[in-house]
């Protein structure tokens, strides 16, 4: 057993259910968090600055604030079978990759159990 | 050490603390988090509506929007030492189970180590 | 790669993700949680009121409260390198150390893998 946690943009959280669905993953959580990616401030647009360059315009307003900013994003939390942690995977991929910067993150984190609270189950028979 | 995580119903989450609390488990946290369990579309009442059954029944309403309906719920989070997980996922079974559909799920994560900010202690000392 | 989760007291967040980048550890996320420690009622101060203590004392109020009362925290969720794992800890422990109770705690968990929606790319390259 696997959660696949997956970090992604908030207008992509219906499409994303929807595509799982699909494939027949239905169990999962979703929550909102702030996040931060590996964006740095780019140095070039503040020497640009330093030299007289348009300090207003929108991409040197947006550097120089990024390191600071934390980007609303929805996590969304699946527990799968270590056989379908690649068909879920790839689904994530294929609904929410646009190419830019920000299409997010998924990470596999191992679960040791799983219980249903209604019959007391456990393993991937309640998953 | 294993975190045991829980997502319950919003109103389980006091008499879960407090559960917990006489067993001996005082440090949690909490998160909102919206759910989706296995419940799927009931094609048997999509037929119905086809061949003419009445469309406004609560049933088949319900039936129809499941499929994109996320459902709050708590997601109640403890680290505890192995040979406690199993009296902590006892009482939150006890606690929490009413037998319908919607009681949720318990998960049992492996956890690398424990730190306490204050003193800087690891490991179960730090739990 | 390991998840290092430290839930912190509100007030001490930018300061973090300041500390974190100036490390450089740009990338992490972060959420509302609601949180309790393992203070527990002060039975002196409740022996206190017994035998006529003054019973409006805001220790008193607190301490009664407290076992009921979850702490609103933030918890604030890193992907790492297994041999940055000390260098990230040492930094939030510098940080949010101020020798009271409520400093908060640092969980490191096991990560299997991650991925970059963009790229797909997978692992450490991945983080």
């Amino acid at each position: 057993m696997k959660e696949v946690m997956a970090v992604i943009r908030m207008n992509k959280v219906n499409q994303t259910k929807e595509g799982l669905a699909k494939e027949g993953f239905f169990s999962l959580n979703c929550r909102k968090v702030l996040g931060r990616g590996k964006k740095k401030v780019n140095y070039e647009l503040i020497q640009d600055i330093i030299s007289g360059g348009d300090v207003s315009s929108p991409a040197v307003a947006e550097s120089l604030s990024e390191g600071h900013r934390l980007i609303p994003k929805r996590l969304i939390s699946m527990i799968v079978k270590d056989a379908d942690v690649k068909k879920v995977v790839d689904a994530i991929i294929d609904i929410n990759k646009t190419g830019h910067a920000g299409d997010g993150k998924i990470f596999v984190m191992p679960v040791f159990d799983s219980v249903r609270v209604r019959t007391g189950e456990n393993g991937e028979e309640a998953i």
